[in-house]
Order: C-alpha cells, then structure tokens, then sequence
C-alpha cells in the first residue's frame, strides 16, 4: 500500500462534520481532552503507557495536502470557507502525558491535550490509534519479560500482525517492554531495535539434505548461526549438528544455537540438549519458537527445559487474548467549564486531572491518587509531564532505550498485592456529582 | 510516524540471511510457494480471501531503495557482492491467486508464488501480513452481513485497530464482507468505500444544551442529520429530538436518525421508537453502536430491537475472538522437486496445487477438491487464477465493488452442512506418502 501513516484522513469522517459545524457556530473556546482506560482486560494485572512518540510526530505534521482537500470538496459535503480553513490547520495545542513506559491502571489519563476544540477533536481517532495498539502490545509483551527473567527474548510476530504499521509498532513495543530485539527489519532501521534472525524451513527443504542447508548456511553467516532442526525429525537433525559442530570449528565457524519450532518443546528441548551435551557440545543454545506466549513460556521454564531464548510472535503481536483495550479519548472540559459524560457504564471524571504516583517505604507501589490538577497536589509522584505547548515540543528528548530502562526500573517496584488501589480525590468526586445534578 | 508500508524491509531478517546464502550458493532454480490456513477458528464455518490487491501492488513495486542499502551495509552482516545484486532486485515470478472475496476453507491453497527461490522467498512475511490480516477481518465482518441482512452496516473500528494500516484495511475487508462503508476518511478517498458519520459525545457536551447541540449539528450538516442521543439520558434525548424535528422540518432540514451508544441497545431501542412514532416521527431511524459483533447483532435483531443499522467497530476489526489465523506460506516445491515439511503438527501438502469447487444440483457448494495442477483435473470450478506472470499483472483488473459482489454471491450458495468437506485428491496423497519415506 502506497503511504498513508501520517494523513490527516486517518480520522472519522464525523471529526470532520463536527469540526464543520464548529466552524459554523463559531465554537473556538480552548478544550481538554483525556485519554484513559477504563478497565484492566482479564490476564492483566497494569498496563504500559506506550505509542508517545508516534502521536508527537503525527500531531506536529498534521496538514491537509491539497489532494486531500480536492477529495473533500468532492464529497460536496463541506463549505468551501471551512476547506479554505482547513488548509492552513494546524496543531497549536498542548499535550500532557505520562512518559512512555510508564505502568499505568484504569481510569487514569495517560494523556491530556487542550487546545482550540477543532484540533483537540480532530487529532482524536488517530490519537487512540496510535497510543492504543503499542499500549496493547506493551501490556502484553511486558508478561513474557517477567515470565523468563534472564532469557533472549526476540519479537517474531511481523507477518501476523494487523499491517505494516502494526508490525513495526509491535516491535517498538515489544523492545520497550524487555524484549531483547525484533526480526523485523525495518524496525531495526527505524528505530534501533536489535535485529535477529534464523532460518526458515522453506530453507532446509531447499537443499537436497538437512547437512547441507546447515553447512551452507553457517558458512553464509559465520557470525551468527542459528540452524533450524525441527523440519522433519528434530532428535535425528540434533545429531546431525553435533557431528557437523566439530567440522566447523575447524574452519573458525562457531555454532551459536538451535532453533525448535514445533511439537512439545519441552522435550524436544531436553533431548537435543542431550544429544549436544554428550557430544561435548554444551556451548550451542536452545532457542524455541511457535506459538509462544507468557503462559507457556513459564510452563516451559517450569518444567525446566533448557532453553536459552525465546522467538515470542503472534499470540503476543495480536495480543491474542485481549486484542483491544476499553481506551477512550474524553471530552473534560470546555471553555473553561468541567464537562462529564453519564452514559450508562460510560462515565467519565470530569475537569483537567493528574495522576500521583504514591510508593511504599520499601520502595515499591503503593497506590494512585487521580486528582484535579488545580487542587492542593496530594503526596505521591505526578505522572503526567509536559511534553508539548503551543504545538512544540518541550522537555528533552526521550529515547527507546531510555523508555526502556523506565519500564525495568518500575518492574522493581511492582505492588505486592492486587489489585492495585486508585483513589478519586474527594474534590474529583465532589465535581463530578455537582456536573451531575446540572441540567443539559 | 512516516512511510514505510511499501518497504521492502518490512521483511523478516532471516529472509535478507537466507538471500545472501542462496547467493552464496548460485541457488537460483525456481520455487514455488503456497499461502494457506491450517485450521479454522472457533465461530467460522469458513475464510474470505482478500489482501490479494495490496500484495500484487507490493511485489510489482519492490526495490531496495539507496538509503535501505546504506543501512544493510551498516550492519556488516551482508558482503558488498551481494549488496549490488539487491540494487537490482525485482520480483519477476508468477502468482496465481483465488480471486478476492473466494471463500475457502482450511489447507486450501489461497495463492501460489512461483519464482526464482530469494524472490519467492523475499516476500514471505509482507505476503502473509498483507493476506493475513483482511482475510482474518474480512472472514469476522461476513458474520455480521450474514446477522443482520437487510440492516446497514458501517464499520466503525478505525480507532482501536492495530495501526493505520489496520485501519484502512479493515475498512476494505468489511466493505468486501458487506458492509455498506466505513467511517474511516482515508478509506473512502483511497478505495471509493462510501464514508458515514454522525456526532461524538464531546460534541453534545461542548454544548451547553443537547437540544442546542443538536440544531447546531442540523443547520451545519443538513444532508445528513445523526443526532447521539444517549450522552445524558437516553429518552430524554428522544423527547427533545421528538420536538425538534418538527422545528427544522420548517427550516427544510430533516433528521435521518438517532444513534444509541451505550446501556441495553434493545430496550432503548423500542423506548425510543415508541417516542418518535408517537410524535409522528416513524421516519427517523434508528442506529446504534458499542461493542457490538455478529452475536450481539443477532441478539438485538432476534429480540424485534427496532434498530435500523449499525455501527460496528473494535471486536469486529481486530477480530478479536481469533484476531490472528494459522495463515502460512510453505515452500511445495524447488527446481522441480515437490518438498514437504513434516514437523509434528505442521505438515503440508506437498506440490503445485489447485483447488476446485464442486457444486450440488441446487448450486450449493457441495465439497472442494485439493489436487496436483499436472493430474488429470478432478469435476470442479478451478479456483485459483493467474494474477502475475514475470512480474507482470495479468487479466482483467478486479475492483473493490466486483469482489464485493463475489462475496455476495457465493453467500446464496453457502452449503447447508458443516462441517464442509475438503478432499485431498488420490495423487496428492501418494506424493505426501512417497516424499515422507525419503531421508534428508
């Protein structure tokens, strides 16, 4: 598909009708919008703020080029004065977030943007899009990290994942989340992300014999051999390589694992660490792969295969059992005003808020306060920072790796118990029912 | 974040480490590679293929572009020998496909790749992930058509899908499943999907009045009044919109409906019809969203909800009862010779295949046939279609519209039993019998 990631036209079409009738009311007053979760999905015990950056770069390029305002105009759905407005729109508004990879539980804003309402609107579908799926991904992938503490873990999952952009967007997660790397190319050029790679069992079954493939690949990449023996009988192929392990050290060739991909892991794994170990091979590693997620790699590990690392794919990239989360983008106040949803199971905590982080003497979480943020600030570290005013960025630059180490810090510092409390300030509470008893 | 859905690196490592082996080797014959699903998922008595337009636009434009090369050599994992043969590397190879729309079923063939082996096997992780992933939503979104015959249907999802690219793919797997359009902006300009909207919660709080809120939204869109109805109180709403619609009526602006969001659609449903017709408002509809998939779709309807169509958005788009399919592509052949993996669980078919339908006298499908494409042709409608020879596209092009129509099609002919039968041609067999007793 040719590029469409940064287009303004990545919206709702009812963004654009609102926005019309904006224009035509002469509505301008400055909005503020939260973006928050309101559950924990099953299987969940915090989720990870992630996707930052994507959204910073959308919202400082956002621009209608002028093809897409040809197609609007055609839609004869828009007044030519608003199209001509829409060509000089930018986003000239301020953006609050908690900084990317940080834990986060539901109901908190993990983000805040106030600005003229037409912007703060507009930017709304793309926002959760883009701050939604690596939240997803991260919350997820951040299971694996603590199910095998000390094991290689690489992201597998490009090829089913939801897209292009999904894929790369997983990877980032992913790596954010502990992950050691990703096999997906592009997200190593993009992003840093370490890239690893094996081979494939079109691969094997290309060559006349298993021997041969793997010779002829360790003699291709010298520097990182990884064969794959599970294409036809995994136990025989082991033994295949400690035969040929020997032969090319000789000529300064080292091979560094293998791979198992299908069958019972466990076994598989403990029968080929065997097999290499008697032949003296003890310095080849095990890695798995196939359908892995955090459950069975603690299964795995429980048991007590020697496995060394793990190529982690489409049941964490999709997410597979919590595929999406309840995140929603809120209107909470306007011109000045706190304003409040009531929709049945859909309220919202009206009014611009901050999210207080409060730790225990040893260090670890002990609860949230969510307040507002012009009242006396409660104790407990503020969560949401400035990262944009009037459209520009402010604050320094936050690396990858940086964000990185932000999630193994607080993975230190997880709560003993569950679940997690958040607390609604008392003068949070008294807003939302004072907004309760107005009429509309 | 920028462009990159047409990247060639948006490929798996070990595809670019398999390549730079191949290379080394001078392995060059032709492979030919077949994309299937191994299994069904619980809740699908059937697959629609889709994707096959965005892959065929992906293979015609692929190239490793100067600054993707740089960055390769970078990694000082490629020699500079090899590094110049993918300077001029195009995808010249054959595809044969089941046209857009075909539904299929488990270890039949979608499409088939026939190639010199590095550009059949380039391709894999873009293939998969573009078919992949409108098949997987395509195959969720027929459910719904099928729920809700006669009922609009409009995809709603763009914001929780998995990226931008997800987004616009969904909206055309939906279409394609039979959908009546999307909301999403950037599918109606890049596919021709009719584009639908109403009006957020954020609107009607910005207001200070919903009544005010919805005559502003009126005047401003008079075409094309959706009025929500549910941000405060749900037949509060309906009694205010009751009167307004008279009101406009003098001002020439008629309301098309009003959509309900939230709490128990059913019961608010008739609340409100019963306030609108008693107003003599039996002309404006019905239209509600939240969470709604085939199942609650068929719930609302069997319960004599008086609704009128709907939005459907996040459990549809990310599929998210089995957002991912055991979707593969398997090598079946190389320089002449049939392959087959035999990894436990994870056998294939071996050889070049193809897939014919067969009807019963009430043109019904009655069961498909696997077969070898050089055995004698079994009774049955070929399904697979040559799409690409030497790089080139071949046929008639398909239009979104025509697909749709295939889909419909077939739906009138869906077979009356499940589950549906698939047989594996004599011939096939034997292969798969002879290739397993060979030693590698």
């Amino acid at each position: 598909m040719s590029d469409s990631s940064g287009s303004v036209l990545l919206t709702d079409w009812y963004q654009l009708t609102m926005l019309q009738a904006y224009f035509d009311e002469g509505m301008a007053e400055t909005a503020v919008f939260e973006c928050f979760v309101r559950s924990l999905p099953p299987g969940r015990d915090f989720l990870i703020a992630a996707g930052l950056e994507q959204l910073l770069q959308y919202v400082e390029t956002l621009r209608f080029t002028p093809l897409e305002l040809d197609w609007l105009a055609g839609q004869h759905r828009f007044k030519p004065a608003f199209l001509d407005y829409l060509r000089d729109f930018r986003f000239c508004g301020d953006i609050d977030a908690m900084p990317e990879g940080t834990l986060f539980y539901p109901n908190e804003p993990i983000l805040r943007v106030t600005a003229p309402i037409a912007q703060a609107q507009l930017i709304e579908s793309r926002l959760i899009n883009l701050v939604h799926f690596q939240t997803v991904v991260a919350s997820k992938a951040v299971r694996c990290a603590l199910a095998a503490p000390g094991k290689r873990l690489v992201d597998f999952g490009f090829r089913r994942t939801h897209g292009g952009e999904a894929g790369l967007m997983a990877a980032r997660a992913c790596y954010l989340a502990g992950y050691d790397g990703t096999a997906t190319v592009q997200a190593g050029m993009r992003f840093g992300i370490p890239v690893f790679g094996t081979m494939a069992h079109s691969y094997v079954e290309a060559h006349a014999t298993e021997v041969e493939a793997f010779e002829h690949f360790a003699r291709s990449q010298p520097d990182n051999v990884v064969l794959l023996i599970d294409t036809y009988d995994t136990e025989a192929a082991a033994r295949k390589v400690a035969a040929l392990a020997p032969r090319l050290a000789q000529q300064g060739i080292r091979i560094g694992s293998v791979r198992l991909d299908s069958g019972d892991l466990a076994a598989h794994a403990r029968a080929v660490r065997a097999i290499l170990d008697a032949a003296g091979q003890q310095g080849i590693g095990i890695f798995c792969s196939g359908n892995l997620d955090e459950d069975e790699l603690r299964c795995l590990l429980a048991a007590g295969a020697p496995i060394d690392g793990f190529g982690v794919g489409t049941r964490v990239d999709t997410a597979c059992d919590s595929p999406y989360l309840d995140c929603v983008y809120k209107l909470q106040e306007y011109a000045g005003t706190a304003r409040r949803k009531r929709s049945t199971g859909k309220a919202t905590w009206p009014g611009r808020k901050q999210v207080y982080r409060c730790y225990a003497a040893d260090g670890r979480f002990d609860h949230d306060v969510v307040a507002l943020l012009d009242e006396p600030p409660p104790a407990g570290e503020p969560l949401l920072q400035s990262c944009m005013r009037q459209g520009q960025r402010v604050g320094a630059a936050v690396t990858l790796a940086q964000s990185r180490d932000h999630v193994a810090a607080q993975l230190r510092r997880l709560p003993a118990t569950r679940p997690y409390r958040v607390e609604i300030s008392p003068a949070l509470q008294d807003l939302a029912q004072q907004l309760d008893r107005e009429e509309h």
